[in-house]
């Protein structure tokens, strides 16, 4: 038998670019996904303003109650960058200088014009501090207690996750297996909700969509348990194809 | 004078298929945006998962402290679909059938196969509700004191804020303008930082980017004010001429 405790994530997304909807926020799925991979569910998210105070009443409720709270956006080198900060006050401890963190961007900004207030900016993380690799860029992401502080930017906050892939204890991954149908959602409610029922441990989620001209949904099986899961699949496919339909494995 | 006093939303977008990873959220950036055009900000947002308990802390903390609250998701026809319950338990209120819902679900059924349970489920309301026109497919939308729930596909919540449009009071529109440069933000931090500082009321937010090899970055000015928004544009861009960089008006 695998682990069977349930981990799980909170995700605290720092940044007026997203709260103006100036930027689109793509974060959320590309955690959300890798905590997957190593077993962990992602179970919140906030998405707050570069105010100190909002960032620590979020991290504060969030890490409390979660395994593990991920933070995106608000590290670089410009004065609306204070996450750091904030995560250190929500912590009751003072920011230092990280000295590897200071080399990293000493190296790192040698044949770019070397280090000037803005970039060492970069090296400050909340005493008692470990460092997170950034194979893209100079700075690095930081892990303090089990909160940890990464990059907004997409693809720079993707090369912090590969460093961190596989150093995270998690408990057994949520599997999940889609079927999709041309059907209304709203002709099977009954279906999928016995369904649901009959299969203790699996949810089933109904993702309706419009196309062609005509509709359909998507229908996700999730269970932390393979022959449940399975099961609960095969009953949900026979159901569907008794009132006539055809079931694609896999979704459309 | 334009009304000052400010303004503020928060919405929580509710659903397992957005904390999963399986489906990339859409509405948190469409709805900012609709709202600066009203005069009001988003100032907060939370993703929730299908969990009653979960939706009803997130809904009663963002309400009390916003002029209007928004929910996405999880008003379909299925067992998934919360929302309604959730928001209901929230206020402390029974769930109705409301009368208009109902006709306008048998009337858009009439011709796809009649309404039944799961359909019927769509004209549940928290009593004292009003309806959301929703042109784009049956159901509506939810308007309960001062939350409105919204559906979650992101074309039919679109269909909804379209009706909303104009209905709610709002102040002063946040203005916003974009300066781009081919420069590392690291590089000028201190003139972000100190052009800021002497513009009150204004905003400088600073997006880095790296495009064709070289590393650039664009600025969003923003202030309710016009005239110390374009004061504080004008020194940006004359700071970053004076050390030797093309500025590009609206950005790169």
């Amino acid at each position: 038998m695998t682990n069977t405790r349930i981990y799980t994530a909170a995700l605290v997304i720092i940044g007026d670019e997203i709260l103006s909807g100036r930027t689109q926020d793509k974060n959320i799925s590309q955690i959300a996904l890798w905590l997957n991979v190593q077993g962990i569910r992602l179970r919140e998210v906030r998405v707050v303003p570069d105010v100190e105070d909002a960032i620590v009443e979020a991290v504060n409720t969030l890490r409390a109650r979660n395994d593990y709270l991920f933070t995106t956006g608000g590290i670089g080198p410009t004065h609306d960058d204070i996450t750091v900060d904030a995560i250190a006050a929500a912590l009751g401890v003072p920011v230092v200088l990280h000295p590897v963190a200071k080399e990293i961007l000493e190296r790192y900004y040698e044949t770019r014009g070397g280090v000037n207030e803005g970039r060492l900016r970069m090296a400050r993380v909340p005493e008692g501090a470990d460092l997170i690799a950034n194979k893209m860029s100079g700075a690095p992401g930081i892990k303090v207690e089990n909160i940890f502080i990464m990059a907004g930017v997409p693809h720079i906050t993707a090369g912090m996750l590969d460093a961190l892939t596989g150093t995270l204890e998690g408990g057994a991954p949520l599997l999940s297996h889609q079927l999709g149908c041309w059907v209304a959602e709203s002709e099977i409610a009954v279906l999928l909700r016995d369904t649901e029922k009959a299969h203790d441990g699996c949810q089933i989620g109904s993702y309706p969509f419009f196309r062609e001209g005509r509709v359909g949904a998507n229908f996700v099986v999730r269970s932390t348990d393979a022959h449940i899961l399975n099961t609960c699949v095969a009953a949900l496919k026979a159901g569907l194809q008794e009132i006539g339909r055809e079931v694609v494995d896999g979704g459309i």
